[in-house]
């Protein structure tokens, strides 16, 4: 089958100043296995992940995103969007795998967040202990703690939202779903994917007008029971909640969000719509309808439009 | 953004030959609006449906599905399609469009039922006691009955399964998931997609060797909650339940089964996965895996294995 | 069996001066049942109640609550209750029945507001279009709208919340089982029920220092998932969200609270937790705990600390 | 406040052959902790138990229930109790109390049952590391595996169904909520309660006329979503599952039936109906209406019927 260029977000390799109780948490909170171990990286998958990791626990200095890897649906898709990131001026190159994943170019998006996009992948193989009873599972259902299905999606800060969502539309081939113009024009959010999920890459304003920064990595539960679930085990776990469990106007997804040790936004998500329109108009949302709140009316909390990693100075 | 050459399922004409009674089911105990009446059938949707109607209920003195509609994600991909379908030999030729679509192009699969691919069709715009309350919703959630958000999948039967699959994959450019292979080499069924949804068209081998069947036309609901939920309903207006919520080994669907009065078999379903690997290698299934039974271990009753619309003289 | 004096509150009159949206609201939004109309009044039911009615919906020129009625255990009960409240002072003597029950005790507590207990009530009968499949449910599973099952819970407002605690408990004989008590020793909230249920009547303190108020009237739905759908319902249908679906810190319930038409604040809600120990230590929350927001560190939004019915002048 | 008589099981002791495996399947599978080790047995306990344990496993040559245990409401309730159940015959004497308890009165029910009733109890307080966050919670929630939140109902097996359920209802003033009464007369099940709940001791005929068995022991979980997961877990655990999740006809709960190691019969349970009336007429299942199955017209698996523990010679 022919599919987009871009199949999906293959990992992200997320920094963290508290690397054990980051650790503890995405293993024993979220309920994510190690796969590997590498060089001050720890590699975690979730228990449907197809490939070996999906998230990359580096130590540093800092938090925030260090990178954002997509999986291309095949060479000849790797090879055509490498060509448009080169035309585009955004590219740095060719560099070797990592765990899992074979070579890969990278580049960064306009507001300076570091991608690669690769095709080669390892699928996982369960050890023995691990071995699932469906064989159209990856893994087993170890059902500790939040239990996390996959990596979902990740939102990005960006100081100019349109440039880089521009980038991943013309360059990328992502598809706009919808997105936030305010009063005065400036683009505040933009929802995109390249499947029928409502969104996969997300950019919002930086409310500080940095650049290169992460809003949050989201990972996917198949029901909102567990999402609410999970709001109860992050709070017998001491993880400060952001905000409890609800739902988004834009994308319809069902959330909660809590910051790992590390200080990087964490969100637990499920539901939404799925696009099969192959030529939908994005939706755009006004800044008078933004400010009816999320779909339920309720009014996001202050941090949620501010707070961003790393810190910013 | 470039999508696959097929988009979707775009709706489905199932015949019946107690048109009231069956109306009452879709509109009153599903939940679905009426879009359009004309000559003898009604257009049927979802709440959650983006087009005018994905199904056409037409009266007929029989039951079964009288056409299965694609659509086709561009004009490009639809000049694509139909030129391989000629070529297959398959082919019926063009035909004008229906209530909400344009021009089609008809032909039928190895096994006999009919299809026709378009890609021109109109965006449903909700009338005035019909909008939504959130813009990116197509229609007011009226929450009436099992409320059944959109058409999801169609499972039809075949005397020769393999071939009709075959058919998918090469001609339509279908993706295969999941499929059962007997001891004695007869494939018994085939999970297909041209999404990360683990299913959309399905072929199961007809007992009766019959060609041209019909086994069920699923409707999404978002969560297993309101599977459970819609159980009670049925029973509560007299549906016939022919299997009970629990869930699918095979692509993991939740599921509910009953009869609509015209005969049809209807599944209200929701979950599974998402096949998010570009070139998966097919999950099959062997003959004493099957005999395990669904996911938990139940046993399929007998019926699901042998009923069909419409019934075999 | 012998069981508490107070087997459970039978029904609320509530009062609206919007009679006719009012109806509409609790007939299509919430899904009740018209089981009768007399004199400017029409009493409902859910699915699930087993009496015939359990919300008298009044015309009139406020809103607010106009009666609570409990159901004594037995005839014996009703009259060492009846003796009591007697004692107390607070009693008004005895009434005719209203439609569905016998004569009445009519008393009231320290903060004004009517209640009246009885015993004898008829049980439900359901007409042949509403008769239900399975023999131990009242009625059918209409399944319109948020399909609330029946009546929950009552809370209203005192001016002295410390005093009509002590007469629930030490006249009706309730059960406390958590309470608020300020820094200054002020009683701000004080949760009571006669079963394992953890709450049935509640009270808490009225931010304007009013009497004979209501805070809201609840009723229950059997899961989680109903209460988000509640929420869609609400927004699809106009009616004002005070607060979306999130779990209380105190008695643990998960709810919806929404203002009906005629300016009431009803709740949709489920959970909560089941006290089977016959002899708990109250729970006390302290200002600081409060303060912490709801059992997922939510703040309630500032309206559910200071709005009730009828308003204030 | 005043209550019935019998507050609620407070306890089962279950035997084992297999204790290890057993203890494995109910602190890692069930999700409960260990309270207490001695003498052979185990006690553990659901995050939700308010008491310091509810299960205690203890390693026999055979599997069974080994004593069902009640907590009298207060010493005046123990005492009424012991009294009548002097009087019927079937009492045995006091004997001293067991981790957690005080001195307890041990009698049998008309099928041999083993029994005790006591008042007094310790309640649990948690240890450092099992500290909740909220404090009408009396423990973390741990969510390790189906984290079942406490013990909710047993059902036993007995020869002579009616003997047993009048004792329980003449003697120990439980209240019969349903019944299924054959159409030779005989009774084949009982679902009785002391509470709201719609049942907490279940008789149901022994096929084999064995007596003193066990049907099952059933742990309670707050949501059916809950019930469906832990079916997942069950399933990627290799516990055998007798019966997939769905709803029964009689009480309405929602269930899941597999059998932990040592060959008992263990359900997850949730939902049902709330049984507010106090003076309700049994509600009586006939032959015919039991022969449609499971709510959802789902025939119940032969072994349902037919398997208890200990195994019968």
């Amino acid at each position: 089958m022919k599919g987009p260029d871009v199949a999906h977000i293959s990992h992200v390799e997320m920094l963290t100043p508290k690397a054990a109780e980051s650790l503890e948490f995405f293993e024993n909170v979220l309920g994510m296995e190690v796969e590997a171990t590498e060089g001050g990286s720890v590699y975690l998958r979730g228990w449907g992940d197809y490939q070996r990791w999906t998230l990359k626990l580096t130590e540093s200095n800092t938090s925030g995103l260090a990178e954002l890897a997509l999986r291309a649906w095949d060479e000849e898709a790797l090879a055509r969007r490498v060509a448009a990131i080169e035309r585009s001026g955004y590219g740095e190159g060719w560099i070797d795998g990592d765990v899992g994943h074979g070579r890969a170019y990278r580049f960064r998006d306009p507001d300076g967040h570091v991608f690669e996009i690769f095709h080669e992948v390892e699928r996982y193989v369960a050890p023995e202990r691990l071995k699932p009873s469906l064989k159209n599972q990856p893994q087993k259902y170890t059902a500790r703690g939040a239990a996390i299905k996959r990596l979902d999606h990740v939102n990005v800060l960006a100081a100019d939202v349109r440039a880089s969502r521009e980038f991943c539309v013309d360059v990328l081939d992502y598809r706009l779903h919808e997105r936030i113009e305010l009063d005065d024009g400036t683009e505040a959010g933009a929802w995109m994917s390249t499947s029928i999920a409502a969104h996969e890459l997300i950019y919002t304003k930086d409310a500080h007008g940095a650049r290169g920064r992460l809003h949050h990595v989201a990972f996917w539960v198949d029901t909102r029971e567990e999402c609410l679930r999970a709001a109860d085990i992050f709070l017998d776990n001491d993880v400060y909640i952001e905000a409890a469990p609800s739902k988004h106007a834009i994308a319809q997804g069902f959330f909660l969000y809590g910051y790992e040790p590390g200080g990087n936004r964490v969100e637990v998500t499920t539901g939404g719509y799925f696009m099969f329109d192959p030529d939908p108009e994005p939706v755009v949302w006004t800044e008078a309808e933004r400010a009816l709140g999320q779909a339920w009316r309720v009014k996001t909390v202050e941090a949620f439009h501010t707070y961003g990693t790393p810190p910013v100075e």
